[in-house]
């Protein structure tokens, strides 16, 4: 809500949120459209939507002018799309799920809500008519991405799959921000043997502000599916906080970064697939990827959703993990420190009674003797754990536990929820923990990949 | 271990780890000190430490000629330095505490050992003496940095202040570099009204490998605490993976981001302080800094351990919470996604039972009542979190959850330690939370320190 001063002029002046106004201030003259104040902000100032599509914030002061130009925008409804079909064009099939990319504020009550279609989510972006034949729109369910889990991702590779054996050339996917690099690492784990691109793309800023990215990565995304010749689940998403181009991320080579910018989305430990530009231009970044076929995908979806991802840290109490194996958990990700390493209470001069309190060593034995297997990655996110430097290293692989190679934690957790629907077998689990199953491992890190 | 071929071959020709030797192979010729096999690596390949410093690996085979020219160096002996004291230069203490920066790796055995005396980790850079008059050094403990705890910050904190308060115009401290940005930011929170430089310098590679960081690190924390204007805790480590700079990183702004790099520390949501090069250049890069004084600092050293870092992620089982609360610890910082998001099991289509078997909401707000302070950080480390974007936001607020600012997770659980350790007054807890303190919180973000 405004403040009484603005509220006040507005009624004085029968102004209505939406109106298209003209605002004098300071000498200069501002036109667009009285935005209403939603975000966090001063209360007293002014936001008009300028016609190149930014919100300004103009300072109320007693000197502002401003006059209503006209009724201007309809608030409050959502712009639909009916999407005209050119067969000439790759086929490629949209599926929404919710997020920011699909969320439309509404102007009389300030709430951002999400939208309920696909043919909403793309009447943002018009240009992908003339890009690619989106012949199948799909809503499955419509959920912010901090409340997806297995169950959605076993739904949304069903779809995918559904849709790519059907003739799709591709499948471009909308999906909230925050664990979008959960989503593409489970979607590269379930769906086997995947030759055709899929495409996760989502926006860090809503619709309704100037600097709504969603419509560079729609068109960016809709490339990737119909022209690519990468075979592989992606991210595609902003490469710069500019709209110059997007990145392909693999899919269990990424990780969202930052809170809000748009270039949020890095690969780590791996170089970006390709370059993709708005224009269509498509440059291969990394050789090393999966060439497009027209094979058969199979959705592989069995999952244990009883697995954990853990933080191991200075002072932590490592009786957390008496907690998950008491609760049936038969699988633990730790995300430890470094090279790998947890509090050992072991490691030099002085150590006492009291530091060995915080040891994790008894705790990880006990856990592998309940049969649950134990993975080992690092809180630095870069770079590669293993056990065969530092003796205290060697305790947690003494203990039963794997080092997960250069794996995200976040994607050991994926790949042990996948890995633990598919055996009981706590070795065959830990084999398959240190198989490069869907690009999530490297042997190698190209030293280019740090910070990029 | 070497292979059997290798010690078939050392037994014939009388050879002893630690021999000088020439190699003669594919035409070349090569001259050192024959090392053991003490790393992850080929077991037939001979291990040769040139007179450069650098090891090089030489694959076993019959044409290869390998002739004994010496007895060469000690093994199993610790070089030590009694140090010459020049009262010309600026007087720096050091207080070693053991990591890498301190090993010893003992050929005989091929294990890796910390030193025991600081007098032994500047016998690795005898350049130190020309640059500060090193008058105190000392060793409180020595503890690999994974297995420090709030104890030891505490004892530190004193130590330094001690040193600081009886004329020392900085401190050095040594520490292994796993946790060395938790330390930094204990005590940085710890060491009130703090006026001078304090370095703290770890290395990522060991001193008996030619790629040692610590000579550098050393020289340059040298410069840092004996000539800089800085007064405040920093990270002192590689800039590049070159020997060409360091940074000086503000301790409540910085991370460990790669398992193995040496310039694995990076400053986030901030830019570093200050380039620091090993011929003594420093350049200030952030004018947001304390100026070097020669105020009495005060060692605040009570610290609140029943702290916890928790992770939320899709999946993740919130009842975790509860385990916490009933253990009777008195604050939780939640590494959330995004803004500050946790599952929430209400934000769309589709969202039933199951789902809202995850939401973290009803578990926070009994957290809260139990008088638990709960703070949102977030898993994307850059950026800044706060609840007034989307409803789901809003969830974790009004169950009494506050949002920490640009905050990394880990120091946000340091703060919440010294926090808790200073009032139990909830309330208040919370507002000293949003309060800056020791430089960890940043009202505005500078958008180039972004992955750099």
């Amino acid at each position: 809500m405004y403040s009484q001063e603005i509220q006040s002029l507005m009624k004085s002046k029968k102004l209505k949120i939406g109106d298209r106004v003209k605002v004098l201030k300071d000498g200069k003259e501002f036109q667009g459209f009285l935005m209403p104040r939603i975000e966090i902000g001063d209360l007293n100032s002014l936001v008009i939507k300028l016609d190149n599509g930014y919100n300004i914030g103009l300072k109320y002061e007693k000197r502002l002018k401003i006059q209503k130009m006209g009724q201007g925008i309809k608030l409050g409804s959502i712009p639909s799309k009916k999407f005209s079909r050119k067969p000439g064009l790759p086929s490629v099939s949209l599926i929404a799920t919710g997020g920011t990319i699909g969320t439309h504020v509404d102007y009389k009550t300030g709430g951002v809500f999400m939208v309920r279609t696909p043919e909403e989510i793309v009447a943002t972006t018009p240009e992908l008519e003339n890009i690619v034949n989106m012949k199948t729109m799909l809503r499955p369910f419509t959920v912010a991405s901090e409340d997806m889990n297995h169950k959605h991702w076993q739904e949304l590779a069903e779809l995918v799959a559904k849709e790519l054996n059907k003739g799709a050339r591709g499948v471009m996917v909308t999906h909230g921000t925050d664990t979008l690099h959960f989503t593409s690492a489970a979607l590269s784990f379930m769906l086997k043997n995947l030759t055709k691109p899929v495409a996760l793309v989502g926006a860090q800023r809503s619709p309704d502000r100037g600097s709504f990215d969603g419509v560079m990565n729609l068109i960016c995304g809709s490339y990737f599916t119909g022209y690519s010749n990468i075979g592989e689940v992606c991210v595609v998403m902003h490469g710069t906080t500019n709209d110059d181009f997007c990145f392909a991320h693999r899919g269990t080579k990424v990780r969202k970064m930052h809170t809000s910018r748009r270039d949020a989305f890095r690969s780590i430990n791996e170089i970006p697939l390709a370059k993709i530009w708005p224009n269509g231009k498509i440059e291969i970044g990394n050789e090393n990827y999966r060439r497009f076929d027209e094979k058969k995908v199979v959705a592989d979806t069995k999952f244990e959703p009883k697995v954990a991802l853990v933080k191991s840290y200075p002072g932590s109490d490592p009786e957390i993990l008496d907690w998950y194996v008491h609760k049936g958990f038969k699988g633990i990700v730790i995300e430890g420190s470094g090279l790998g390493h947890v509090p050992t209470g072991e490691s030099g001069v002085k150590i006492g009674e009291f530091d060995q309190k915080f040891s994790w060593i008894p705790q990880i034995k006990k856990a592998v003797e309940n049969g649950v297997v134990v993975v080992m990655t690092s809180q630095t996110l870069y770079g590669r754990v293993h056990p065969f430097v530092y003796r205290n290293l060697r305790l947690v692989y003494e203990a039963g536990g794997i080092y997960g190679e250069d794996m995200l934690p976040e994607v050991a957790y994926i790949k042990l929820g996948h890995v633990l629907g598919h055996t009981k077998d706590v070795e065959k689990a830990k084999q398959m923990m240190l198989m490069n199953l869907a690009g999530e491992i490297n042997k190698e890190t190209d030293p280019r990949s740090f910070l990029v």
